[in-house]
């Protein structure tokens, strides 16, 4: 096995975040599920658009999320993802770029826009969103570039790439590819209607394909359809060498075959918009494993990770987070 | 006179920004006076785009800011200014109109695309504009909605539009509407070295049509070429009824032809990002004008808000207005 210049290649849907604030009361006229992710086509995205208040523009994307947070954390990472060649995929492809990820998948240069997301943030700082997949829904098995995936410690793939029809063929090329490089693969499952959608297609691909997972445990309730925490930990056992479970502020649980570990929730003074948290718990986290550290010190970094990116709009860090942590 | 309908209507350049991080050393090889606003052609505007980091989109332009401020303020207000039938030219309709402003003034149907202004932001919350103007340029007496200017009891004018070519002869078509219905007139002075760049003009337009002025120290310093900030003072006494001053954390003076108001800062535990600050001052100041409230209530409104707006990143309130300065 050649020695990796990667630490951790991601696969996700590219996608440009518009962030606004909302109340309950716009969630509930717009029959929007508090803290969901829904999937809506471009006629719905334009209403809510419309509907929604002034907004901010981010590059975001579950796993461009985690990887700009890798990157910023002194990570060497790439990226997977379509866009499209039009204004908002030329503004994703600076932001991940610019943050020192490589991005070497071509946009698309016809079809759908590149991804949007609306994401409504609560005062509580919870976060409700809808999607137009665009561009997203062309990434296929000819995107995965296997030179990247090879050389790359770790490939790291997005639930949410369940939804585009072609994305769960180039999840198991990509894996297939880490694994014969004797490389590392991790999931996260991103979103519990996301699991509930893809039930079968997740666990076969946690089975066959996964050795480090990412959940939250509402999301590993719907992986195997039980609200009962210790039975589902002890299924994931059998099923992967290391899981990494987030609750919130109760922090999160690491578990292997042999051990738990608790890791508290790093300490935020307003959380201003959690959009983002998972995603850069899981970039503290595979920080920390590629680089060799403990498994509470991976947990440490995941925690503070994504203690900076909830103390501010949008889901790619505004301070270079390898000073954060360092600080802390 | 009728009764004013609106409270203010702004007339600027019409501007999506894009902020980044940034450190001196980037400023200084790349040739940029740290906290000034710099015009750049398209070409120019490529070239920083690709060489500075991760950006966040969010509509911006002065007098944008401000009159989005007033909005969120609870003010009644409208907005002219030039954008293209583009996707930034979208987002920055969505996002005034969205708060609560008229916006009648039509896109561009051709020419160059919506202006964008990258604001490079520095550890010390300084901010470095670079600005392409594109669409702005072609604002003209005839985008002068003569009904809305009408209707309001105050028109706001930004400095900066005595750049693009026609907007200074728009500037005196609104004037003199304004004017002729009874109404105020006020201006930004935006930045020193606009002031330097048209200083017989702004002097005219002061001494002529200009009821409320805004200017920092270093604005009224080259308006007048003199460091001498009283006898800039008394200059400005015989040329305004009503000037405000901002000294950045001095506070701000409000001058009078018999009176002198200090106005201390609001205070601010972090200053993230100085973006907006003038412009958020001209919200809380106009919108306690026009509502009626004495000059030092208008300076603390003043203070209030552009407290607000440099404690996040961008130009535009992530709080309602109304209720951040009534909590305070």
């Amino acid at each position: 096995m050649a020695t990796a210049q990667l630490d951790v290649v991601g696969i996700g849907n590219a996608i440009v975040d518009v962030i606004a604030h909302t109340d309950d009361g716009f969630l509930a006229a717009a029959s929007m599920v508090k803290g969901s992710m829904t999937l809506v086509d471009e006629a719905r995205a334009e209403t809510i658009y419309a509907s929604m208040g002034p907004g901010v523009e981010v590059s975001g994307g579950s796993a461009g999320n985690t990887i700009a947070g890798i990157a910023s954390l002194g990570g060497r990472a790439g990226y997977i993802g379509k866009v499209r060649d039009d204004l908002l995929g030329k503004v994703f492809r600076h932001d991940i770029t610019s943050a020192g990820v490589e991005f070497p998948t071509p946009p698309a240069t016809d079809g759908p826009a590149t991804a949007r997301c609306m994401i409504l943030v609560s005062p509580d700082g919870q976060r409700t969103m809808n999607t137009f997949l665009g561009a997203c829904v062309n990434l296929g098995p000819k995107d995965v570039d296997a030179d990247l995936i090879a050389r790359a410690q770790l490939t790291y793939l997005e639930g949410y790439l369940f939804d585009p029809p072609h994305a769960q063929e180039a999840f198991r090329h990509a894996a297939g590819i880490a694994h014969d490089a004797g490389r590392k693969v991790s999931l996260s499952l991103s979103d519990s209607f996301c699991v509930e959608r893809h039930r079968q297609a997740f666990l076969q691909l946690v089975d066959h394909h996964i050795d480090v997972l990412f959940g939250n445990e509402g999301e590993i309730a719907a992986l195997f359809e039980t609200p009962d925490f210790r039975a589902a930990v002890e299924r994931l056992r059998g099923l992967c060498e290391l899981v990494a479970i987030t609750r919130g502020a109760a922090g999160s649980v690491i578990v292997t075959r042999d051990q738990i570990i608790e890791v508290p929730a790093a300490p935020v003074s307003h959380v201003v918009d959690t959009t983002g948290a998972g995603d850069l718990y899981a970039a503290g986290f595979l920080y920390g494993l590629t680089q060799g550290k403990p498994l509470a010190e991976c947990g440490r970094l995941a925690s503070l990770s994504a203690a900076e990116i909830i103390s501010h709009f949008g889901g790619r860090p505004e301070t270079p987070l390898k000073d954060y942590v360092g600080a802390a």
